[in-house]
């Protein structure tokens, strides 16, 4: 008899080493004798599964082993599948549940209110039904804050970071962040050829509403100009410093890399479209208001290219095989201790268990003042002297 | 004293290739006793050069030799720069100019009419000032065109066909369609781990306003659906093809690869912005059109990727490098035995050298009968036997 | 019940794109109603396999379905696995076939005489108990003459032809060419830097026992000089010019690349431990040899990089990609049609199908005359004016 | 006038990120009014340049300024070359200095003797005569143990630490090692596939003569064994795991990465050829000995695959480039706070400056029973929390 049985699930969008990780606690966890049980789509398997239904079952509990897990690892992505689905503030209740009496309360979210449910004692009766000591639950702010409220609910959770944008706070490095880094760096590499080509002004958009490690540390590591949420550039400066590289370089283009988030003085992000299940709405491409703007103050044509998707796809690279299988084995050994509640976090360039944060807090943003040259508006190199190797502090 | 003196030149968008060509046409050039110069920026270099003036003479000529060339096939792009000038169809003249006497014409594109002047009577002037014996142009369409209105008017040039769309008649191949297909394949390859954890319908939008082949050689390698201007796909029936493909797929996704100009029965693709120089304008993006349909048809959630300027990025792939290096050579054995107004191409699967193609025959478009599946909107794979390597006729 | 009941095998060395003929012929075969039977292990499936022991029949038979062969294609290798097996020329008969009478003969390869068995009359008859009609193999000279072998015993076969090496007669292009090129340029572009960095001469060896096709087309490619088995070179005047190279490379250094197979004048390659089933015995480094001889006579330090199975790792190009599947509709087609004993290939540079070619014709060699420079120890870059695609003729 | 006159060099094997550091310096030293001046082949510049002597000054000595180092970071590999020159222990001196008198020693290295010279007066004097305040070294142990040297004489040096094997004491990361594990894992990923179609055992032999860190963490992040030269493994044991392995894996194959200087009990690596400048000798290889090993005793076919000069080769990956940054900015921060004998170096995963390490202790080797499962050959995976980053204590 396994001597521990436990659940796990991806939820929030998905990234590299995501695989690594499941496929980590089940191999590690077969050694301990641990029972491993996948919870598919996140969340939503634990309020939309019918254990009574075989095929509600099939849909979302797949019980791993080596067997189905041997190969995961070499692809990106999240083999279990992923959704947005927060437990505690769904718009409605699944179909064979309704009729059931679940806890209602307002929800405002980036100034959208709705009323939502919270289903938590269904997850936590599901479960139980599933017959699940404990949970590794893998995810970003918006999955962990449900993980926590689990956890407090008495069921004990494990948590692990993953996020392109690297932005949870309580640790210095979310899965998914280098290789997000390594496709951009990537992209921008081989579509310089056709900036330079063209003679062009490059703007290489990214994700990042709030937080723009990823733009930041593209541009580190690429020597090139960024824009990012938690500063607004000056306009006018920021083209006089993008003409000014296109006139020094003999190849007569130059290269910048925003976060969608990013913004200049007098400029508000537009929205659109409908919010999703955390109130998010989409945001207008800055990258196209920025081309307009740089025609129509300079002249220039540019390049706009939107790094999306291509950021969070494929396999992962080494540092996030690394800290994927580390952050696993990590998990396995907490749960093991009978510790729960905690994340697995890098702190001060070292292995750590933290606290999960509070969602409260919002998104940990880059530190302008030691990160971002408000002068250059490029990265600051200078005094990286006693910082993390992600130059971060959680 | 060089035995012949050659100008090459590149025009219109750029393709990893373009610089395997010069390093090419440098090398065996020199091995000829041929001096080779570049002219900077396509037909610009020649429509905008002021001999006498050292500045202008620097920005639009270089003379090439392998040491300043030794390298530039490492990358893709062209090194001489790129301009989709037509000197036959200028809106203005350059300043230095003004004054003088030019043909004028009106010049109707796409609905749109405007006078333009022929400069063909600089052209020729400066290339005479150079000392230029024979021209070799690279380009798509609109460059080959003034190419052999050159060669009309006396002025020997041999043409290299090149564009990602692979749609220049008299041929079957241009350099920098098989490295597009190379990179729409591998981001494909590679977004698949996020459509498919996300359980979505994945769009992937490439170049090709009037002609398809590059999203269907992308479908034909990676064996999923695609849309092509060719053919006018019925939507409701796309909508149940690609919800079928979901619904087969253990992992619960699908994927689709269209042309910018791809449309669907009682769709007109909307254009949007300032033509350009030879009349083009933007198009509306016809995959978040389809994106928008397929969420208010079928509420399936999409994944919207645009493959545009990834496609012409990096160096280029073993066909294009393969195909560059023979073609400069051809042109160069073509000059050797005086032959002008000629294309290198491949024709019925063999090197040849063939008429420049008559810009009023427009682009070469995928011939449906053989090459698409009305029925399965995806690649024709039956009776190949006979076809070129590419599967197209020139 | 299905119309067609056929077999598919791949022998010998396996390269990228084996998948991708697998999963096409699967696929459209079951449009075709065609049922597709998997034959493990190359011939050895048809020798070894014991149709009344399950365990067996599992070991050697695999039934193929689109849900099986899905996702084979997004890798390389062979997953119906391989092996260099020729059931007419056996040192030993399987256990369970051990007293059955099977005709013996003397074989003679590279001065190595055995005593064999032909087990063809046993292969007959699996190929009867398993009810299969055709049969589609793939594989190299050796492979495939043996599939000519059973089809003039009657049962008809299509042969679709793979190697890296590109040395099968009676086409212009096998299934793993140009990805072997696409993997030996990739790995020189990457090791080049080191090669210069300590301004060495870099020797790469690549495969390519008797036919020099795969270094000499990474040679046209790269611009580097190359060695192939087909041309012996003067080794002072080699040595001369690769010191020149370097003497006029800025970085001082410079690249070859050989076959495994090349050789110098006075020079002979030593093979050294035991013949394989086919008689080839494994060969001494020409490039450790080379090497040393440079150190010896110019006092010159080389980097010595073996290019060995990272050539035919990973996954197709697109070449490789659409060729498969191209041949393997186009064996299915031909199937269709009744027609058998053929190969389909390239030839003029047209799909076509070819005459399995004659065994004791030997490998297709590198037309010296018009590929290979003698005098520069490069390949020949002139006339290629009227040559197929891949500058071969069948 | 420049504030310092900073000279910059690189020793040893080259490794792809040194370009970067070199950048980073000349960017960075541009800003703070530093002049940088490239001192080319490593300690071979100052002992072998003949200041008075313009062609050995250019040959040697390269004043370094944005435009000529805009596109190193590009590319792997030191532009400035590389050598293993140690001017405290040279064979000869060189020719223009001979009738000198340096002092002389014997030096013996791994058995062998020799009179060797110390220079270090002709390189003080070169450093003079060029008029540099400080030196910027970068290198692995050999290299950075005369930069202490140099320090020690009173020419303020500050070291920078890179080699593939992460093997400098003082420090828990060098430069190149994540590069070399992110190729050694690619390579491992591409050649899986025809390990596996041919069911072999699969042998990735990886350079690391004392330590294994790389063979090590590749392992660990392939889930595959490994064997380091810092543990003897049974060969018996280590025959029977991967035979396991083997019958395991649906797909029957296995893999293994060991260093070159691995051994198992019993064993002796056997050495050849001539002692390098510091008496290395080149060691037979282990990889092929096991494979006969393996053959032997169980009668399996293997793969043995070199990845040698390939982990050195091309451009860095994202912590190479991150790293290579904010070391040489650290570097210049230090020499502007006039510290110097330091080392940039990464400790407790936080970026700090160490000691230079001492070279009497040898190379930072796996700490065996934090690291290694010796009994199942291959890393271990547990109690991984209070680690840094890269598991290894500086």
């Amino acid at each position: 008899m396994a001597t521990k049985r436990i659940g796990i699930l991806t939820g929030g969008g998905d990234v590299p080493g995501l695989n690594s990780v499941i496929k980590a606690v089940v191999y590690r966890g077969s050694e301990l004798d641990f029972e491993v049980t996948g919870i598919r789509r996140g969340w939503e398997g634990l309020t939309h599964v019918n254990i009574e239904d075989p095929q509600s079952r099939a849909r979302y509990i797949l019980p791993l082993n080596p067997a189905n897990t041997r190969t995961i690892d070499r692809t990106g992505g999240t083999f279990l599948h992923t959704s947005r689905t927060n437990p505690a503030k769904m718009k409605a209740v699944p179909d064979f549940l309704k009729g059931k009496e679940f806890p209602r309360k307002e929800n405002t979210k980036r100034g959208v209110t709705s009323e939502v449910y919270d289903v938590t004692s269904q997850v936590l009766k599901n479960l139980e039904a599933l017959q699940l000591d404990n949970l590794i639950a893998i995810g970003g702010d918006d999955t962990l804050s449900y993980a926590a409220r689990l956890d407090k609910e008495g069921f004990p959770v494990v948590c692990i970071p993953k996020t392109m944008d690297n932005d949870v706070r309580n640790t210095e490095y979310c899965i998914g962040f280098s290789t997000a880094i390594t496709r951009a760096t990537d992209a921008i590499e081989r579509q310089r050829t056709t900036v330079g080509s063209h003679e062009r002004v490059g703007i290489f958009r990214v994700f990042g509403r709030d937080a723009g490690h990823t733009a930041l540390y593209t541009a580190y590591v690429s020597s090139i100009r960024c824009c990012i949420p938690e500063y607004k550039v000056n306009l006018e400066k920021l083209v006089e410093l993008l003409l000014a590289d296109k006139r020094t370089n003999p190849s007569n283009y130059c290269l910048l890399v925003l976060s969608e988030g990013a913004e200049w003085e007098g400029y508000k992000v537009r929205e659109y479209g409908e919010p999703d299940a955390y109130g998010h709405r989409k945001k207008m491409s800055v990258a196209e208001d920025l081309s307009d703007e740089i025609k129509r103050r300079a002249g220039e044509e540019t390049v706009v290219s939107d790094l999306t998707y291509d950021l969070r796809g494929g396999s992962p690279d080494f540092v996030d095989k690394l800290v994927a299988t580390t952050y696993a084995n990590m998990a396995l050994d907490a749960l093991t201790e009978n510790k729960s509640g905690v994340m697995t976090a890098i702190v001060n360039g070292c292995f750590t268990l933290s606290e999960i944060p509070d969602p409260k807090l919002g998104p940990r943003r880059v530190d302008v003042p030691t990160m971002y040259n408000t002068d250059r508006y490029r990265p600051n190199y200078q005094a990286k002297n006693g910082l993390p190797i992600f130059l971060i502090r959680a």
